[in-house]
């Protein structure tokens, strides 16, 4: 069998081999170059060209052969994403850190393995998965509206459905209101990772019990919202609550920006619960979970990551390894993101998970070091 | 920039390249060669020799360059689920239609493009997406019980959530009742398409109404199940039953059955919905649908395929393109899976969707043949 060497294969599609009927068939990459090799002399005009554009800054080409072969995926990621986006007037190009390094300056690119995407006079980074599938996904998020609006009760069902991610809503007149303008504003500041709502009705503001220009925030998980003092605000005043009330005290591992949330450690470590949200007891582990969450989601000290182990199929042997902990059943550990080493709770039985309180009291001591990876190393591998 | 004809890059996911901290890394392909050549000689050993084996099934490799490199791109994708699974005892073949005709025949091979499972003595044909993602999902799913067992209260709001799929849930007296054992011959059959949960447990079996060795069968997006006749059950009741009942009202697109979905039109055509889940009108949108569909259960004409465009980024602009659709609004409409020519019902305003009354109309006319894709090639082309 010929061994080409490439990096990754993660969700490489091959859907087309054997299909008579019409109406599922993937895009193949069709060989043309869409992925501008951006320089001092043309960004000024991509920049223009495109309603987005997407800049990939990179570290210099690699000169091994096998990096080489990775850099040249990555490119071919980037042309296909570029493929089928082309009739929704995206603009892809590549930035090199060393040979562009004053474009980047100039244009604020910092962290290598990003895609900056320039909409307006917005800049977005995306610190995801570096696949075709999430960063399609990612940019046609960026093409929706910034606020949904609710308009009735069903509606609002789907909103409340929506755990997640940080979601906020308002209540204004109507869509000249300047408060509304104003949080509109602000949601194009967090698109797409953050869900801005707002409805016009009454009989919606009433079921939220939202008075006029007043705005609730919903941190994950948590049922109950926090309302944003001193209605009505500026556009500055929402940026600024969010920013400050932005890393929740639970939060799960998206594609789309699980570079930054991992980066994001507190003091070197990950609190991780992986729980499958489909199997009975990953859904009980999980809920357990919420409500250790809402019981300390004033504690600024902990930010619990879950991990959905169906949304990353190809992770789990290799936490499994790295881990070594079983992923059909629910876990939670530590993580030491330096050197990945962890140590895990003992749940000796899926029929008897921890109850809240236990699992507060082994968070306490995770968080008062009673519980750390360093101590682990010490200890008699009796597993 | 080098082009490489790739065919395809769907999820490759590239995310080793700019990562500093550890616990995200995806696996790479390592180069060794995983797959088996299968023919007449190796068959049997290789059965012997894994837990699960993976054949895929595929016309003799072709001879033209494009196709080839396609077709390389298939086997690396094989690689790196094999090289993923390795430690699982999962293991992967190939068998060639042509050179191993015998082979195939023996195995019972037939769909070319489709991979067959053996495990135990069961044959598991996945006829999905191509993708190590999928596959990998797939097989691991495969390794869990085929039976859940469902303990308690919040356990049984799991259940209750899981819509999607169709599930089925007994009660009985023990692990060893030998209903049970035959509730869990039967979940072999249909694991993983086919949910089987039990419980041990009164209280559970009084909320759900289910007396002892009842089995209760739920559609698709039904919230009331059908009791099935007859309790208790043999295996081969049970699977005759499913058997019977497989094609739901309402069915949704999943990345590892799409083409098997796809492939099972009605007298070639497809009542197709787009509604997005996470969308406020497509939430409403859906609801409308499960009423429809609620309305409509034992009516076997019909059979209405919901896709979440957010599951299949890629093909969005497809999609957009050969349906002349707008995919960020709800739609429905008939696709001829021969031509994949399609007819839209025109919903003029997200904020006015068509009431269940409204859609079960325009199905009837669908069905009656009033509505097809036929006529409307004649039709003014006035959007």
């Amino acid at each position: 069998m010929q061994i080409i060497c490439l990096m990754l294969l993660g969700s490489l599609g091959l859907a087309t081999l054997a299909i008579a009927e019409k109406g599922l068939e993937f895009p193949r990459y069709d060989g043309k170059d869409r992925v501008l090799d951006i320089d001092e002399k043309n960004y000024r005009k991509a920049l223009k060209k495109y309603d987005m554009l997407c800049l990939f800054y990179h570290a210099p080409a690699p000169t091994a052969k096998e990096l080489q072969k990775q850099f040249q995926m990555t490119e071919l990621v980037l042309e296909l994403a570029a493929q089928v986006l082309e009739e929704k007037d995206i603009g892809f190009g590549m930035v090199d850190s060393q040979k562009d390094a004053k474009v980047a300056k100039k244009l604020g690119l910092h962290e290598e393995g990003s895609i900056y995407v320039f909409k307006e006079d917005r800049v977005i980074e995306f610190d995801g998965l570096l696949s075709a599938d999430t960063i399609v996904e990612f940019l046609l998020d960026l093409l929706e509206d910034p606020v949904e609006i609710i308009d009735n009760t069903l509606e609002l069902r789907a909103f409340e459905r929506m755990e997640e991610d940080i979601k906020l809503i308002g209540f204004f007149k109507s869509q000249d209101s300047e408060h509304y303008l104003a949080f509109q504003e602000a949601a194009e500041q967090f698109q797409p990772f953050i869900k801005f709502f707002a409805t016009f009705e009454k009989s919606v503001a009433k079921e939220l019990t939202l008075k006029m220009n007043e705005v609730d925030f919903y941190e994950p998980f948590m049922e109950e919202p926090v309302t944003i003092p001193d209605k009505p605000q500026s556009e500055e005043e929402l940026v600024a609550f969010i920013s400050e009330h932005r890393r929740p005290t639970l939060r799960k591992l998206r594609a789309e920006d699980m570079f930054e949330t991992w980066e994001d450690d507190l003091n070197g470590i990950h609190i991780v619960a992986f729980a499958e949200e489909e199997d009975p007891d990953g859904f009980e582990f999980l809920d357990i979970l919420k409500e250790v969450a809402r019981d300390n989601t004033n504690n600024p000290e902990l930010s619990i990551v879950w991990i959905d182990p169906d949304n990353f199929p190809l992770l789990i042997p290799y936490w499994e390894k790295i881990f070594k902990v079983d992923l059909f059943r629910p876990q939670i550990g530590v993580v030491n993101v330096t050197d990945a080493d962890s140590v895990w709770l003992d749940i000796p039985d899926d029929e008897d998970l921890p109850s809240p309180e236990e699992l507060e009291n082994w968070i306490e001591d995770v968080l008062s070091g009673t519980v750390n990876t360093e101590d682990d190393d010490n200890n008699d591998d009796d597993d």
